[in-house]
């Protein structure tokens, strides 16, 4: 019995992070083979990223084989599961991404804003040509989708690939739940939240530990200020009032759509004081490629944590130990809605706990969305399908329209400004436009 | 055979519209009494309208019987129509609606906007009265609502009265007819609007000449500046981008929502000028008044067409004369969805082309709304639902939900700085809070 | 300006009445030429009927040109209407529909039943070709589609052939409303009713005359015996406590599901004496074509009217005429549901009240389903789908959960027998299987 | 900590599986207390039962506190569980629901058909009752309904009782585990079939060995005779045909619906060599009692298993003890639909592999129904409601509609014969008619 992982964009500073879950891992989820595969572009990286990960294995004793490629389809073959960790376009597409927006007086924010849908259009692409050759080369793998906006790319995928096994994770929700265990001083394996929603758009409407439902503690918490934003997000807080009103547990990127002036003005500090987040991440990235360098290092390093992926590694390690162990445990992922969201489509992706077996995620139902959140959740779904549109056709107009109907864009006349300038911008990553 | 029509508000300088309108159509529509009704407040007003209106009749030598009074209950007897052109709180309110959120950095629009929200809330419980009574004293009276928010109005009164035989009326889509037919060189009468969406959110998106097809030449000229809007909207033009990725329609109102910001410079620039809208058609209403006051004066004067209400008359004449001759022709109407636009709930009341008979209308499917927009129909319909939930419950977090999740609204903390301001200064005409 | 009408299958004894209805709506419905299309099987026939329709019209005194010919590719160019009576099998298939159930205890019934399985699975195909003609040589034109089973059978075209301008119709719907008239002592174009559901599985909800509410009157001359069926169906009548209880108006068709021991005891008994109604129709058949070789008979004879298709004629005359002028009537039609019905499918075809424009037909929505009905009426649906994508795989396995889920077969292994001895009897008219 | 368990219906044969399930699973749910309370009526077999119950929780040395009564109200005080197992009538009820449809011709069976009809009118206000009770004197309590129709009675409880803690559960889906694992030589817990529908209407669409695919080997080997009904249901084979058709496992009480001829002739000739099955279960019963009250009796008799209710316990005392101890696994029951098949309300009550927690059950999606079975599933959901809305209004013409739209009856006379029969029969237990 062998279980091969292939990490693709296996050269990201991110990668000593899944090694590790591996290793700590093996007893329940015995991975025999991983194969990092990057770019030509990517190639030092991988090298230096390769080396590093050998070392860790090699300290940890266990029989995993590594070796790293530039030619994926060689290292699909025989594949059980394909982890996507991609940045199309690298930093300085980043950079560009949430510069210019930000220039033009709209928040640069690399997931749901304009920044996050041209993450998307230059993604896409990508991905549905990895997703075809994974159902061509290995289609009895798993393919495990960490790139963002990753409920829209899973979306994206499940739609026009013809790869069915494509389960989209995210660090949020477990991120909830890991800073709710905390401030009702538990353990994060206690704490179940019901979530409802979309990647980055989803809310926790109730919190449950060992069973018993805790949902007004911590929204008391929060209101008062309980922080529990991943690294890459600067918590505003949450008025009483919002939090009272809703009776839900924002995720940190609430933020951008409930505090959009603050956020803007934040970030644009920022930027003055330190460059965008992607300027501060390539900064990150130099130090840590650095460290990885260092021949006598054999672990993650510490500082890795800084860069603000923690627990990328659980979320996914714990879903392949679920799925190769058919646990049937519950895990939250992006995946087919089937009416879980009975308000949205059956055939959308949505954020939602679902049961993890060896035929992947089932969700569970969440029933009718609260009146409060439902208009704009079916919004973001409405937009998320746009974008996806556009990400296919290479359309001016229907980039046009994700922008126009994205909200923190809008403006019938600056989409227009915004969406030239980063079409230029990008034009060398966006072939189909 | 008699037909009794109760106008509601009856002091309103609006009045003489629909005297006009009944006196046209006495020869297919033959009313044979009107009585005007104002609350004590309007008492003067009510006068002065009654005698010009009576003038107006005995000029008509039409056989209609006309009095006022300040007796609602004795007046809905026997009642076959019953308009209803209210305004909870005068002018006076309105100009708090529009100049406090402006205050504040928000467009106070009396529609969909804060000021919208409060309108709602004021004027929602004194239409339930008003339905309660119909549905007592003359429960086979069709209750004609023009007051605005008036989607919203008369879904409150369709979910929460027991009278059921309410429609809600807009000039907006016979507006767009009327300038469609200008542009395109016809009569208006030969124009066909498919209208898809609510109330000041609604799209056109078809258009026919006798059946032909003229959506395209239409969208063209439209984005090359065609002014289409009422008199108390200005125009701000739709660039051609908008338009044809849309491929539809917009309505004045759009551009609440598509050119926020230069919606919001121009208001402020107005207030600065002229003072809000509600203060230039106080000094409008003035001079209304006095001519009115004219006892030679037995016509509505060309003056009151300034006051912004074109076609409230014909709108409001023709569905009863559709009604009262089951003539089953087409007019658009707010009423109940009940699956002519799939996405929106069976008991969400749109704004939507209905074939009118004996029987009131019955809506024609829509069917799936186009995707560039259902995200933003589905969102305001949520939103109006929340507003409708607040003026019911009088419960200070719906209020703020209803502010919150308004896309002009939207910011957690200026929610409730707004919302705050807006209740103290309306808090006479809010008992419910 | 020209409107040319081709009859395919227009050979066919129906023939002469919509040569009537052309004549006699001439005034507002010019028609300038018809083509008569029919099969080398059905040269002779054609020949007679072409030759009376020509007296008809010489007598007319129309300038309508008149054809027939065999050639359809050559007679559909530049047609503007397209209707559809064909009989794919002939009278000699319709006689196999109805017997070889009744053999094996079914009712032998040819448009719900496994007759009417079959007629589907025979007719689709065929029509899937003349619809893709259609769309390649003259894609303006409507297709009238006349065909039973008229419901399943629009559906196919429109969801399986590239041709979206296809109109379903049937006698029965103007059938009801003409009885309901006559037992009203009033006209039916008075008589407006509210039609649910499907084709030969459509109820009336209300019945109005003049915009009147008369519906219990008429459900209670329906429960005391009112006939209103046409004449190919012998009406058992209504028990007083089916129509209370359901409160609605049955069409002829239903007493195939509601008193299914009588009727299939009187179909057995009507065999043993007459033979099946294809056998009575293949006699009529022959006087009539005896009738029609008459030089002298330029009307259509009066004993056409035996035949059983009482105003097809007039709805199709009347659905034409709607079309070309524009007239935004109201018409029961069958077409896409579009949310109309919103628990069925918005892509289903069902019977329902539409408003006619030259853009086709629009249905008026119905809203939810009375409870007593909505079980039977989604279960028809879900079982007509089942003989569509049958009649399109040609799978055994599609063909037998047609005949297993219909409501009138049910028994898993009756269906098998019955289906294997039909699909024997069928086999030259079934290449898909 | 304490767990109290109120056995309503107490004095039933079946009470001893009950003793023994919570004897054995003790270690993991301790219950504390047991109540079995029954009716007047009752009151002889509850004390031979509640005898028999003591001498086998005496011998299995638990600290178990047992009383059984009369006084309802008092012994609901501070209950944890209150399982119901009741048949108003008894078996004289059950027989004439049995009997009276065989002597029209209909099969008398007590859950679907016509018996199952009464049986639901019977006991849907006695159960409304104690629901009632619960929620105002013990509100925490989970009610775990075993009564049948299970699951029209738990949509009756959850629709028209305050108390919304309420499961229904029947032994079928676990039954179909339990043979499905017998003949792939596995054990039960490794099985997971994907369960559709509703109950007693519930189709298997996949089954799994610890996540595995056998799907095709299970329907293989059911096509060739393997039986998996449970005791009180003779199976009759399902033939291969409908089984490669469907793709789908049928639940024993399939063969009424498309074995209907056979069942019928079946129960004909049971009914004259033993009568009907409740006169057979009186006689089990009777022989049953007789070994109760054998005072040497410690432990659940062998012979109870003949009696049908296989695996009862099982399923009830593993659900109560997921909720206890918030397991998080998967049972399937009888609830809320919540969107888990989205053609069916939101809150309809359907047979759905959930997810058990301290919380109840929450259904995992099941996604869009099978074509080939969706339009039965829609039906028999339909006639549920129908049945559930008589036996809340009393009105005849409800009950009416329920036989006539349920698919063993139908026919508008017969039905109404057979109800008129059944109404006097069952009189004395349908105060609300």
């Amino acid at each position: 019995m062998t279980i091969k992982l292939v990490v693709i964009g296996g050269g990201s500073s991110y990668t000593p992070e899944i090694i590790e879950g591996i290793i700590l891992r093996h007893h329940s989820f015995p991975v025999t083979e991983i194969v990092l595969v990057d770019i030509e572009e990517g190639n030092q990286k991988l090298e230096i990223v390769g080396q590093l990960a050998k070392r860790m294995i090699e300290k940890s004793n266990k029989p995993i084989k590594l070796s790293w490629t530039l030619d994926r389809k060689e290292a699909l073959k025989q594949a059980d599961f394909v982890s996507t960790q991609i940045r199309v376009g690298g930093l300085t597409a980043r950079s560009k991404d949430e510069r210019i927006p930000l220039q033009h007086g709209y928040i640069g924010q690399e997931t749901n804003g304009a920044g996050g849908i041209f993450k998307a259009l230059r993604t896409i692409p990508v991905l549905l040509e990895l997703a075809r050759d994974v159902h061509e080369i290995c289609p009895q793998a798993w393919v495990i989708n960490f790139t963002n906006p990753a409920g829209i790319v899973t979306e994206a995928l499940l739609k026009h690939s013809p790869h069915k096994k494509v389960i989209g994770v995210c660090n949020i929700p477990y991120n909830m739940r890991y800073s709710t265990a905390e401030i009702l001083n538990t353990k994060p394996k206690n704490v179940m939240i019901e979530f409802i929603g979309l990647n980055h758009y989803v809310f926790g409407r109730k919190v449950f530990v060992n069973g018993v439902d805790y949902t007004s503690e911590v929204l008391t918490k929060v209101s008062q200020g309980l922080d529990y934003s991943p690294a890459n997000i600067v918590n505003l807080g949450w008025s009483k009032t919002f939090i009272e009103a809703t009776s839900l547990l924002p995720n940190p990127y609430h933020q951008y759509y409930f505090q959009t002036a603050a956020v803007l003005k934040k970030d644009k500090q920022a930027l003055e004081e330190n460059g965008t987040r992607a300027e501060v991440v390539r900064r990150l990235e130099k130090s840590l490629f650095e460290l990885y360098k260092n021949p006598d290092l054999c672990d993650k390093p510490k500082e890795l944590e800084e860069r603000g992926g923690a627990f990328y590694s659980d979320v996914a390690c714990s879903l392949m130990d679920s799925i190769y162990n058919n646990k049937a445990d519950i895990q939250t992922v992006n995946t087919l809605n089937k009416g879980a969201i009975p308000e949205l489509p059956e055939d959308s992706v949505i954020e939602v706990n679902s049961v993890i077996t060896k035929n992947g995620p089932q969700p569970i139902t969440v029933g009718a969305l609260p009146n409060s959140v439902k208009g704009h959740i079916y919004q973001m779904k409405a937009f998320e399908e746009l974008v996806i549109r556009a990400s296919i056709t290479g359309h001016y107009k229907d980039a046009y329209l994700a922008m126009v109907m994205n909200p923190l864009i809008g403006d019938e006349v600056g989409s227009k400004t915004l969406l030239d300038a980063l079409l230029e911008a990008h034009k060398d990553y966006l072939p189909q436009f």
